[in-house]
Order: C-alpha cells, then sequence, then structure tokens
C-alpha cells in the first residue's frame, strides 16, 4: 500500500529527527511516523470506546446514536462498555508502575542482604521513611534499616487488610476520609490490580459509576504502591537528585565514541550501564573510539539525567532515531514504551538491541537476562557488546544531526526546597507561597507524559508550556514531556524570553539566590514515576497553606499522551482533585455518562469527578485552547482560595 | 432495528427455553438470544485477534492477508498482536478464578477465628489438606488448623519466591520439572496476573513464543492458586459432596412456593441462602406459599446442587428465562457469567435481582453488601425479599414449562473412589485402569464450560457427550456444559442407552456394586472451578499407571465455551499435556504463529504445546467431527501407552 508520505515538519518540530525520517525514506526503512500515516483513520469503535472482546459470545460492539443494537449479547450497554473498557485501561496504565516499585522493592531487599551489587546511596532518605513508617531506626546498622523499610515496601503487594503504607505515610487526612467514604482505600496493589480485571470480565461488575469509582481506586494505588514507592526506594539506592546541567537532541551521539543507549524505564540497569560505561572506557579506546557516550531514550532517560546528568537523545515517538544515525553500538532496554519494531529497524544497522527482562523480549533483539544480584555482569556484557559492535558500523549510513541543547534537570522536591532556602533558610516555602498569593505565580502546572505519532512530535508539549508560561503559570515538567521541554531550551534560563513579568522575576530572584543566572523555565522533576515528586511539592503547598490538594490553583497536563500509565497518573492526580487535561481523547467518548462524569463540572451534576474529588478531565486538542481553559480553571480555584 | 428473529428451535434444544423465548417476543422483551442474532456478523478483526487498542496512540488492526499496514504504529505485528490479546484474555479467565479462592480462603480464616458464621464441615479433609501442605496437625485444634490452612492458603497471593503450595503439594514431579525447564512456575497468583498485564502493556513484551509460555503459566496459576484451591477449601467449609439426586430445567420452578434463584460462582452467599430458606419457611407460608423453593443457575447451582440436591432452572446463555416465567421472586447473584440485562428483563416481571458484591454491581438491581461475617444477614435479607415479593405477583404472566427431568450428581473424586470401592475395596483403582487397558473405556474426556447465544443451546455439549459415549469414552461434566447433560437425560442411568457396550457394561457393574440400577452415563463432577476434581481424577489414574497426565488416553472439550475462563481451564489442562477441543475459535485466527504452536501436533514442530508439553488445542465447531477428532488423538495416546 502506498500512503502519500506526510512532510516532516507536520511530523516532529525536532529537526534532527525530521532528518533521520527523511534518512530513514531514502533507506526503505519504516518509523513510527510513517506507520502512523500508513494506518490512517482508527476504528470509531476503538476510539469511542464500544467495543467489547470479553467473551467469546462477542466481540459486540454499540454503534454511537441509536443506530443498530444498543447493546453487547449478555446485555452490556454502552455505558457499561466503555466503563469497563476504560478501568481496564487505566488498569493497564497501573500494573507496570507497580511492579517497576516492586522490583525496586525487591533489589532494595537484596542490597539489604548483601545479595545485590549496589549501595544505600542516601541513608537519610532511608531513615526518614522508615521513622515515617513507623519502623525502629535506633540503633540499627542502615541495611537492617533497609530491610526493614523493604519488606514494609512489600507489603504494599501483600497486606489482606489495611491502608498502602505508603499512602498511610502520605496522604492528608481529609482526602483520606473523603475515600474512605467512597470506599477507594486500596489494601494491596496485586490485589486491587486483580480485583480491576475481575470486576471488569464477562458478567461482573456493570455499574458505570461503580467502576469509575474503581478506576479511582486505581489511580490511589498508582500513586501510592507505584510513583511513590518507586521514586523514593530508588532515592534510598541512587540518590536524590539534584542540580545538574545536561544536553539534549541527537547531537548529543558522538561520532568517535561508543555510543550505548539506555532505554525503558527501571533504572537499576540503566545505572549499573553508566558505572561500567565509565569503568570500561579503555577497552573502548582499545578498538579506536574516544570512549564510552552512554545516552538515554524515554524515562530510563530521566533517571541517569537526573541523578548523573547524563545526556538525552530523545523521546518515545522518535526512539527509532537513534539506530537511523548509524553511529549508536548498542540499545539496552528493559519494558515499558519500547517499540517492537526496534530489531526490524536496526537490521539495516549494526545496532544491537538487547532485551533484559524475561518477561519482556522482542524476536531479533539479543536478550541479557538481568536480576539485580547479577546487575554488575549484565551491565558489563552490554556495555562491551556496545564496544565490540563500534567497529562494525557502516560510515556511508552515519548521520548524526548536529542539533544539541543545553538543559538543567534534578529538581527533585528536596532541591527544590533547598534552592527556596537560599532565599528563606527558616520558612522555604514562604516565598513560593507569597508569589502565588501575590499572583506573581498564577498557578503551577504539570507537564507530563509522552509525546505521539498521531500529534506533531514536541509541538503540543512545548506550545502548551510557552502557553502557561506567558500566562505566570509555573510549569513543572517529567517524562517524555520533560524531553519535548528539553529539546527547545525550556530546561534552561534560555526560556525565561516565554514567561510572563510576574514568574521571570521569581525565577529569575531564586535563580539568582543560588549562584545561576535564573532558574530554567521549567523544572525538570524527573521520570513518570517521579510524578511522585510533583505530588509531594503540591503537598507541601496545600499543608504550608493548610488547605488540600484540591483547592489550590493547580493542574496537571499531559498534551501529547500515548501510553495509559499517563492514564493512572492522571487518575491519581484526579482523585487529589487536581484537574487533568488531556491532548487525545481516551476511548470514552461512547458514554455520555462515563464522559459527563470524568469530564462534567460539579456545578453540572453532583456526582462527577469534580464534584466528588473536585477535578476533572479536560479534553482539548489545541496546545493554546487547552492552556486557557487549564488558566481559567485554576483561576477559579484562586477565587475560591484567595477570594480573589 | 427489526431483525428477522430466528426459529426458536434453531436457538436452543431446550423446549422450555424455548416456550420463554417466545413469551419474551410476545410480551416485547429481549434475551441474549435474540440479541444476539440483532448483533449479527462479527468484526472481523475482532475475532481474529489482530486489533490493538493498548495505547492512545491507536487503536491499530492488522488486515490480515498481507493487504493494508501490517504493523501497528508502534511496530507490532499481527503475531504480537495476536499473542498480547491472547494472553490477556487467558488472564481475564484467571483472575475470576484466583479471586474466587482467595475469597473462600478468607471466609475459612475468618471461620476459624470465629468471626464468620461457617463451620469446617469436613476436618478430615482438612487435616488431609494440612498434613499434605506440610503443616503441624498433631495436638492441635481444628480451628488452629485451619487457620494455619487458610493462611498457607493466603501465602498463593503473597509470597514473593517460591512455588504456589498449592501446585507444590498436587504435582507430578516430571511435569513440575518441565516447567522448571521452561521458566513458568508460578510463585503468587496476584503477582502472575500483574506480571502478565504488564507484559501484554505498550511496549513491553513483544515475544509470542513467550507470550503463550506465559499463557501457560497463566493455567497452571489458574490450576492450582484458583481451581483447586477453591474446591479444597469449599468442602473443608461445605462438605465434600457425594452423591445426590435432583431435578433439571424451567419445571423445577414452582407455582405455589416462593422461588428463590441462586447465581454466580462463589458459594458463600448461595449455601446461606438454601439454609435460610429452610429456616424461614414458615414466614412463606403465612404469606400464602407452600413454601420456599430455591433453584441455581450457572455454577452456584452446582455448588448447591453438589452438596445438597438443589435443583437446577438452567444455564448460562437462558439465564434470563427464569424471570420470564413470572414465578420467581428473587434471584441473588454474585459475580461473574452474570448478565447486565437481567434487571432490565425483571423491569416487566416482579423478580428482585439482588446483587451482593462491592464490586460487582448492576444498574436497577437492588444491593445487599455480603462479606462473610454478615453471611446470616444478608442471606436472611436476600430470602426475606423474596418472600415479600410472592405477592406481586402478576398471575396473567406467569408461565412455567413443565418438562423436568431426573439427573444424579455428587462426583466428587471421593465419592468415585468409593464407589470403585464397593468394586475392589482394597485397590479402587484397579477395575477403572483394568477396563481402560481392556479398551472396554477408550478414555475419559472432561465436557465442561459455557453455553453460548452463538451455537444453538445445550445442543453441543449434548451432541458431543452422545458421540463420545457412543464410542466407549467416559465423559465426566462440570459447569454449564454438565447442566446441558443434566436437562437431555445424560446424568442418569436413561443415558446409558447412548453408551457403547463396553462402557455400559463397566457403568452398569460399578452403579450395581453401589446399590443403583447403573451409574449415570455422564458423572457431574461440580462447577467450573471443580475441574481441580477432573484432574485430580486424571493425577490419580497417572500416578496408579506410573506416567504422567500427558500420556493417558484423556481430553477436554468444551463445545460452547462462552467465558474466558474456560480458556484459563483449558491453559491449565494444555500445560499438563491434556487436548483440549473448543467449540468456537478464540480469537488467534490472526497469527498462523500462534495458531500453529497451540493447535499443531509435535510432528510438525517442537515449538508447539504438544511438542513442548504434550497437548494441543483442537478447534471444530461440528460436535460429532469434534468428537472424532479427539478420538483419534485418544487412541494415538493409547497406542502411545499401551502399544496398541
Amino acid at each position: 500500500m502506498k500512503e502519500k508520505l506526510l512532510s516532516v515538519e507536520d511530523l516532529t518540530i525536532d529537526t534532527g529527527v525530521q532528518q533521520m525520517i527523511l534518512k530513514s525514506r531514502d533507506e526503505g526503512v519504516k518509523t513510527a511516523f510513517d506507520r502512523n500515516s500508513e494506518i490512517g483513520a482508527r476504528c470509531t469503535f476503538g476510539e469511542l470506546g464500544v467495543c467489547c472482546k470479553r467473551c467469546l459470545a462477542g466481540p459486540c460492539r454499540i454503534l454511537p446514536g441509536g443506530k443498530g443494537p444498543q447493546t453487547g449479547v449478555c446485555g452490556a450497554t454502552a455505558d457499561q462498555i466503555v466503563a469497563r473498557n476504560f478501568l481496564e485501561m487505566v488498569a493497564q496504565g497501573m500494573a507496570p508502575h507497580i511492579e517497576h516499585a516492586r522490583e525496586v522493592a525487591l533489589t532494595l531487599l537484596e542490597t539489604a542482604e548483601g545479595k545485590a551489587p549496589y549501595e544505600i546511596k542516601n541513608p537519610e532518605k532511608l531513615i526518614n521513611i522508615a521513622s515515617r513508617l513507623g519502623l525502629t531506626v535506633d540503633g540499627k546498622e542502615i541495611e537492617e534499616v533497609a530491610k526493614d523499610v523493604a519488606l514494609k515496601a512489600l507489603e504494599s503487594f501483600q497486606q489482606q487488610y489495611g491502608i498502602l503504607p505508603w499512602l498511610e505515610m502520605n496522604a492528608n487526612q481529609k482526602t483520606l476520609a473523603r475515600w474512605k467514604e467512597l470506599n477507594i482505600i486500596p489494601a494491596n496493589a496485586h490485589q486491587e490490580l486483580t480485583v480491576a480485571i475481575n470486576r471488569v470480565t464477562m458478567g461482573s461488575d456493570a455499574d458505570p459509576v461503580n467502576l469509575l469509582l474503581g478506576v479511582m481506586r486505581l489511580g490511589i494505588t498508582d500513586g501510592y504502591a507505584g510513583l511513590h514507592l518507586s521514586t523514593d526506594l530508588q532515592d534510598v539506592l541512587f540518590g536524590t537528585p539534584g542540580l545538574v546541567k545536561s544536553k539534549y537532541r541527537l547531537g548529543v551521539i558522538k561520532e568517535k565514541m561508543v555510543n550505548i543507549s539506555v532505554h525503558g524505564h527501571i533504572p537499576m540497569l540503566a545505572d549499573k550501564v553508566v558505572e561500567w560505561a565509565e569503568k570500561l572506557e579503555d577497552e573502548a579506546k582499545a578498538v579506536g573510539a574516544e570512549g564510552i557516550n552512554v545516552f538515554g531514550i524515554c524515562c530510563s532517560a530521566n533517571e541517569v539525567l537526573m541523578r548523573k546528568g547524563i545526556p538525552v537523545a530523545t523521546n518515545f515517538a522518535s526512539q527509532e532515531a537513534p539506530i537511523l544515525t548509524g553511529a549508536v553500538e548498542a540499545m539496552a532496554v528493559d519494558i515499558q514504551c519500547v517499540m517492537p519494531s526496534l530489531p526490524t529497524v536496526s537490521n539495516d544497522y549494526h545496532t544491537e538491541v538487547i532485551t533484559s527482562l524475561p518477561y519482556s523480549k522482542i524476536p531479533g533483539a539479543s536478550h541479557i537476562e538481568f536480576t539485580p544480584a547479577k546487575a554488575d555482569e549484565v551491565a558489563q556484557a552490554v556495555v562491551r557488546k556496545g564496544i565490540a559492535n563500534f567497529g562494525k558500523r557502516d560510515p556511508e549510513k552515519m548521520q548524526i544531526p548536529p542539533e544539541i541543547v543545553d538543559a538543567y534537570a534534578g529538581f527533585s522536591t528536596e532541591q527544590i526546597v533547598e534552592a527556596l532556602k537560599n532565599v528563606n533558610p527558616e520558612d522555604p516555602l514562604k516565598p513560593l507561597v507569597d508569589n502565588i498569593k501575590a499572583g506573581n505565580i498564577l498557578g503551577v502546572v504539570a507537564l507530563v507524559g509522552c509525546t505521539n505519532p498521531r500529534v506533531k512530535q514536541d509541538w503540543a508539549n512545548v506550545e502548551m508550556a510557552k502557553e502557561l508560561l506567558k500566562h505566570n503559570v509555573m510549569v513543572v515538567a517529567t517524562g517524555c514531556s520533560a524531553h519535548s521541554l528539553g529539546k527547545f531550551g525550556l530546561l534552561s534560563s534560555e526560556g525565561l524570553e516565554y514567561c510572563g513579568d510576574g514568574l521571570k522575576q521569581v525565577l529569575t530572584a531564586v535563580g539568582q539566590a543560588n549562584g545561576m543566572e535564573a532558574l530554567p523555565s521549567v523544572l525538570h522533576m524527573g521520570s513518570c514515576v517521579d510524578n511522585s515528586r510533583i505530588a509531594d511539592l503540591v503537598s507541601a503547598l496545600a499543608d504550608y497553606i493548610g488547605v488540600e490538594a484540591k483547592d489550590l490553583p493547580v493542574a496537571g497536563s499531559t498534551p501529547e499522551i500515548m501510553n495509559p500509565k499517563a492514564l493512572a497518573i492522571g487518575a491519581y492526580f484526579l482523585a487529589h482533585g487536581v484537574d487533568v487535561h488531556v491532548g487525545i481523547m481516551p476511548p470514552i467518548g461512547g458514554s455520555e455518562l462515563v464522559t459527563n462524569v470524568l469530564t462534567g463540572s460539579k456545578e453540572e451534576h453532583e456526582l462527577t469527578t469534580d464534584g466528588l474529588f473536585g477535578g476533572k478531565v479536560i479534553y482539548e486538542k489545541d496546545p493554546i485552547e487547552a492552556a486557557h481553559v487549564v488558566i481559567e480553571r485554576i483561576k477559579q480555584k484562586r477565587a475560591e482560595l484567595f477570594g480573589e
């Protein structure tokens, strides 16, 4: 099938990626951008969420608008089908996060027991966590404390009754009480996932509102047994991020070096690859390279960027582009957002794609099985494969786009508080809150999530950020969205040109108190699991003012959402009463009821997430329009909070 | 939309159900049979399994035959999409079973702690289980033993490493070794479910064969943390079934009595409803009824049929029919296979549909929340609602089909061994094995699973059974398939007329040794979770002969499969090397690779389930043809085993 290929300027605003798409077309290689065009119009039933494949009496589908059958064979209505599908999609978003967290907890346990070659890099944070969990720390070796914390963390996947430990440790009491009334307090994340899958199966839960409460329950689980747990234990094992300077775009790939990419999500392998790349530098030189250059893609990138300043080549949609440079020797992947196309693309190049988890393989990739105990061994093998492949380059196929951009990252909540302490040592949050109250900062928006070949890459993320900044909305970012902003100078003080005067003044003042020209226009707070850091910041502000998160002029936005993980994170914010903007409509349009519950305002109906929790889903494709809808809601919340 | 309605004779062979479909049409009420016709042709992509809705870059779909795009946006191929969808479908089949088992384990725990109003009805079985689990029983109160067993059972959902306790307790060592080599030994069922969902998400496992090994892993989990665990603990709490006589078909609904239906799966509520129906008999008489008649639908029916001889009205596809009689006062449901249409149908009747689980509600139904601790209270409320509704009947709408059929049930493995002991007290399995060896019994087939409105109800189940019996294949049955056979006389000695001479002789001899005219032509072994009993019987035979299950001339068959639970059970049998026949093709047809792995013979390729495990999936729509394919495979296995 010959599809008319779109102009590369319509596919991405990243000129380096544009160059690689053109190269791919010349060489007859297909990338996600062109596969997306080939697929063309999507299935209407699928897009509206009205297709049900839950049993062998189907598949059934409801044509909206009253034409055709209005129920499946079992009698399920569009409302029921859409609500079940949506709950399942959020469950699919949550599963990777809770498994990520559990693997980190097991690694901490094995580290404490001396079975895995990691260290407790941040004992202070470990002790702080242990104390907040109510564990005894006095008189204990740090390994003992680590073991206790790891075992407590694992209870998040084991306990049959009670409250998730990280929820109990973190939650606002008023918010918790509201959740208790709605019966959506999770006890254990594996159980929540299983109950969710159980309830969406054929002939089980058929109450759309009940199912949507199930979505909120998964959101809470995602936040406290996925995001917070991962971030906390990773900070313990790998250190809490602090300010780092790094670089963005395909230009970070170095012509004369062995280039190794880390890609995926769980930092255990990525961190070790960085370590062994340093240690095996001489072996690279022995094969004629100047050294070893590790760079990142997706959230593996974020983990090693935040903690080690490792540069970032690109984000999700263009993950195939580094291979197309012809200069990448190895790409080590773990799980989540890893396109199965990678080994197919690398067929025509010398890049070796290496999978590492037993339950996440790709035909055509090499597989080296990672376990925490074997971390050093596996990382060495990955680096050595990279070195061995250096000589296999085809110089005729090499083409590295030159663009490269400076960026700052490492803005953990701890780092932000540190920076604020240089303004007000006794009361660090005061300057921030004062500036919010005064309107110099209108509000705070978390720009999170993905890039998606259905949206011009980076464009919506960048435009949304710029429009918010212009209106003095402070922007913090994570995930692939943060990468979009990094590629276009928004993670450095260059981006200040887009900020309104009030915001510019605050970022400059805080930056200068910290010996910088100014803070970056957007603060990069980490990977997707590090949305926990954003939640911590929001909680700190709410506590300081003496309100709940839902009362603050804050919102989340994911303009180029692709992975359901962003929906699970969205549900987490929503449960806290924080609005969530999505630039692509999740498959709920086939049910007016579901759409109303999620996107309606409390003024319209009490039984909306806005009425029950204080936040709602905002769907708007156009980033400029979206910014203004978000700003309007921020102004409403300001009015209620400050009586403006 | 006016669809041409099919003749009721084409929809079901159950004349009572035919009568009710006609009645529904007269009254303008829609049943599953007519909804099925309305839906008409199914979505080809859905049926072939090539539709992917795992992220917001899609939905994507692959048109088989090389026309159109051959990958999704991320590059996923038809093989990858089909394998992921199939693993997810099996996960959806497993989730209900493991949650069922966990709820029973929690009930046993609460019973042991004196918090729930159940008793240890079978202390011998409890002690036997405890001993096999390696728990200390000597000198312990029975409640202590129960608590230990319950806690051990809960480890099936908690332990991070190791082997599922019920797997360790039951498995054949050779089979276990094979599974270990393939790395498919489950440690905990919640973890297995979560890993499965994690690996099928966007950008995760993309290796079709690895995903299919994941299917086998879920099958093993389903068997040992779902089926076996449920059956064992239910036998402890409610007693191990023994021979009972009961009745089948809509005629079991009694004109002059308060009729209460139990429907769903987990026996905790159903058992208590039966108990309280007896206790509240006088209250029913006080409103003018002759008494209270409890009857069952689906597997709730099986649980109270097997243990208490409660009659069965009908099975899955016609679950709406009892409401249409106008004589059912209450229908208490829990979860699984419960059509969301029930309250819609009952809108026009006086039947009160009552849901009982917090995560399984239906709009329009009454909801009384069940917990094991409140079991008596909830069951009383259900029965009293039934009594209160007796006076609301509309005599003009009453029409009870008169057909009623005798049936025997209660054939637990224990009961079968008991019966055989009356033939050979010292060596009870000997007569069975001798008759298999001699060819009087050609083999054993488990007829299991559902009815499905896409297949003429009961027809395929009954025809398959008759054809097998005719060729001297011993048939055991569970689930809705057993109900199909019960409705048509195959669960009594009436069915002997269909048996070949060898089989007839054996059934007669064993029956007469037990004071009966003969055993029924088919042995009803229980609910869908009681497929564990069939597995026990197969294991006992294999152990006796000194081989593995895969070597025996046995097979499973689900001619009218509807719920993915049957696929999970199928995967369990497949992992043991037992062939599984399906009468409806699961959505795998879009991948030649997946289809070949599951349905190919070891002669064709080593990397098939037949090559790796010793059993394969047999798809055949026509029950007579299917019986012959199964018989051929049985003959092959006999040839290899007995050198025939």
